[in-house]
């Protein structure tokens, strides 16, 4: 089967949840899943669902936690030079059928990580293997390069309410 | 936990995978799911993850396959009914911290479903019931209800380039 390029951004919430649902979907297919978290360094509540399905998904992260607000620092951009190298290796192995890059649109737009590598191991990728790329901000190369592309917009949140981020729901 | 009424709608792709990844965070949070698919009937390769993880989420299907494109039956009405009737008991139950509502808003758009019965589900559900819709053309009085909503805009689909649903991503 042929992989394609799936990418969801926006400022919308639904990204990552969007590429986990696909995940759910390709281990029930058989499939063999790759995350690798890019920014993002902390727990969170889905890798305890995750675990029970290790047979079939692997994960990485490359993130000191939430620095969206903050400028990256050297600590940041190592991690990221590291999680490069790790997916090039990833990709190599021909172990997987889907390969998650979340937060990869934020490390480009931060620019940890180059737009020129990303588009290299993009083009470079084996046929059978669908990659997936979250984030806001998705550098319109990505864009032009990927086969589908949608756009969560947010309409409402209760953030806005002054809802915490609440275990279980948004982490 | 106070729960909220979350809303993903629009044309593109991550609607209800959105759903499932809030699933796979809220399971991995040590809570029970519960799934109501509309409209849709078939088996879809989900399920097979899904019943890895049965002692956190229940699935129960209210349609007769795709009939997106067609009017609906007679079957399809009474199939829905039976899903409201259901749904009610659910939430009645107490047993469940996350209710999924898949394509209800295309029930409701369809008028399979009426958006009164919808509305007062909603408005009388516990306090920390959390409820996620999904499905285009979701009604004006659900978006003014929800705290969240995302709207998924298709800004790129294969399904253009004449690409068919794939078994373990499109369904």
């Amino acid at each position: 089967m042929k992989g394609y390029i799936q990418v969801y951004t926006g400022n919308g919430k639904g990204k990552t949840t969007a590429a986990y649902g696909v995940a759910v979907r390709a281990i029930g297919a058989g499939m063999k899943v790759c995350l690798v978290q890019f920014i993002k360094g902390l727990h969170s509540s889905e890798f305890n669902t995750f675990k029970k399905l290790s047979d079939s998904i692997d994960i990485f992260q490359y993130g000191e936690g939430n620095f969206i607000f903050n400028e990256p620092s050297e600590k940041d951009i190592y991690k990221a030079k590291k999680g490069l190298e790790r997916l090039k290796a990833i990709i190599a192995s021909g172990k997987y059928q889907v390969v998650i890059l979340d937060e990869i649109n934020m490390a480009v737009y931060l620019q940890i990580i180059s737009i020129e590598d990303i588009i290299d191991i993009l083009a470079n990728r084996p046929e059978n293997l669908e990659v997936i790329l979250t984030g806001r901000y998705a550098h319109p190369k990505i864009i032009e390069m990927a086969d589908l592309v949608t756009e969560m917009n947010e309409i409402k949140h209760y953030y806005k309410k002054g809802v915490l981020a609440r275990e279980g729901i948004e982490k």
